[in-house]
């Protein structure tokens, strides 16, 4: 996605890292019905699903038929997660622009989700590359780097490991590696030193930063990645989302409240917020009964507030 | 209360800002119990009531008590709030050790708060510091700026007013000025804007950062007003409290969540996380059914968590 000097993209992952984590199973028409309100609300890329089987998340089961109804919007940048060669041979015949495969650099935490060792993982990288250069060029591949700020299982993960499990995926193509704090572990401090470093090894290969709440970071560690130059931020709409194989780790950082920060801050989003309101009550009408999280959304925003505004 | 270099003073708030604004009336045997818990944290500084009328805040009547109770902690740094002259007179015969007299730059907002206009305000805050330097020289006053951020009633709270506000404060002789985002309007880019200012301005009376966290942007406003050097926060166990004359300006930033993210970023507190825990306990037993807030209580310290060091 381009962007000009003072945008960020806000990445909504609800309908992925959302749903996923969640009991209940949205249907598809409610699904597609969300990710139209989230559209319209002026977010440009989506991740819509995840390629997995079905018997290991139901609730992703009809992806192909979600990023299907979502090519059918304009502009809209339609992403899906993918665990594997074989998820991606679904997402690329569904024809996504983008995938994300995730990578953690605690191996413990990388056998227990995806059974899979770091060499293991490199291999399924690699081949997930040569299929995306032989037939689908177009295509847009990033690793995702989870427990890149601490696991629940292993603990501390060690900040040369993250750098050398990036250069890694980078050498086998892909075009850009984020990082993510599965766990909510991370801190301000520890996200801008990262970044940094990120960004020095991999250059414009350097991606977006994925935030969970789960200690109520998720803002602080955004204001410290834009510090360190971060132009993509991943976010749910009402908090919703985490990892199911790491106990504890819920919540993605509210896309609503992540909006009002970077607009307030100056930083153009293109995002309209009072529509983003009416994307939550689609949200809420489709997962009756699950808690939705957010400090915006019920304060309603400041008397004499604007959006930032293009420079010039 | 001085600090070494890698030190943050985190002032609770949580007996005067948070009690005054929930309904119930806390008893004096709990709130004492309640502040024996936060000194037993490691809590330096306690801000443990308000000098005002009863027929207002009748959960404040019992302040000079409770000063009383919190002076016997050995090393403890008694704060109060005083709204005017005649409350001051009542915190310097308690015995506190500083006063914090709140100063709206909105003058709305300060007629609706305390019925005065600045210019009545500063000839307050002047009565007040020529009796502490008659007859209680060693008590600290600070001067707190309320909606510097932003006003419910002003909106829009120009910064050049906060600065030509916190100069004129100054003139009259308090010791300290700090910012208050009273309604929870602020953003990063302004508190690290706002603080600079302030300290190009003030020197070393510039005070410290009380945020609070309606649209939940009240750490992220932390880590920006750490780029700018602010060395204290207040905060409130719980996350309780807020601004009864200003709607929804509930909930300050919780002192748990932040002595995390501090702790975290290898700022020094003085604070024991879990120790902060049993404190939240009294809390809840002495304000049965109120509702505390806050994550780090629920989550837990990351595995493999460790407190920031002594340098050298």
């Amino acid at each position: 996605m381009n962007l000009d000097c003072t945008g960020v993209l806000v990445s909504e992952v609800g309908p992925r890292d959302g749903l996923q984590s969640v009991a209940a199973t949205m249907r598809t028409a409610d699904k597609c019905a969300w990710i139209d309100a989230l559209a319209a609300a002026g977010l440009r890329e989506i991740e819509v699903g995840s390629f997995v089987p079905p018997s290991l998340l139901p609730q992703m089961a009809d992806t192909a038929e979600v990023v299907a109804h979502a090519l059918s919007l304009p502009g809209l940048h339609v992403a899906a997660l993918v665990p594997n060669l074989r998820g991606a041979q679904g997402a690329f015949t569904a024809g996504v622009h983008k995938i994300t495969v995730p990578f953690s650099v605690s191996e413990a935490h990388s056998l227990a989700n995806v059974r899979k060792t770091h060499t293991q993982m490199l291999d399924e990288l690699t081949s997930i590359v040569e299929l995306r250069n032989d037939r689908y060029p177009d295509i847009a591949i990033e690793a995702g780097l989870s427990t890149a700020f601490g696991c629940t299982l292993q603990g501390v993960v060690p900040e040369d490991d993250v750098l050398r499990v990036a250069l890694a995926a980078r050498e086998c193509g892909v075009d850009e590696v984020g990082l993510s704090d599965t766990a909510g572990y991370g801190n301000p401090a520890q996200v801008k030193r990262l970044f940094t470093r990120l960004q020095q090894e991999l250059g414009a290969a350097a991606g977006g930063a994925h935030f969970h709440n789960t200690r109520g970071q998720g803002l602080a560690n955004v204001v410290a990645a834009l510090e360190a130059g971060v132009k993509t931020f991943d976010a749910s709409q009402g908090g919703i989302g985490g990892c199911p194989y790491a106990p504890g780790a819920t919540g993605n950082i509210v896309t609503e409240d992540l909006v009002f920060l970077l607009e307030a801050m100056g930083l153009r989003t293109g995002v309209d917020i009072e529509r983003l309101v009416v994307a939550r009550e689609r949200l809420a009408a489709g997962l009756p009964g699950e808690p939705l999280y957010g400090y915006l959304n019920a304060a309603g925003l400041p008397k004499g507030f604007s959006y930032a505004t293009k420079p010039g």
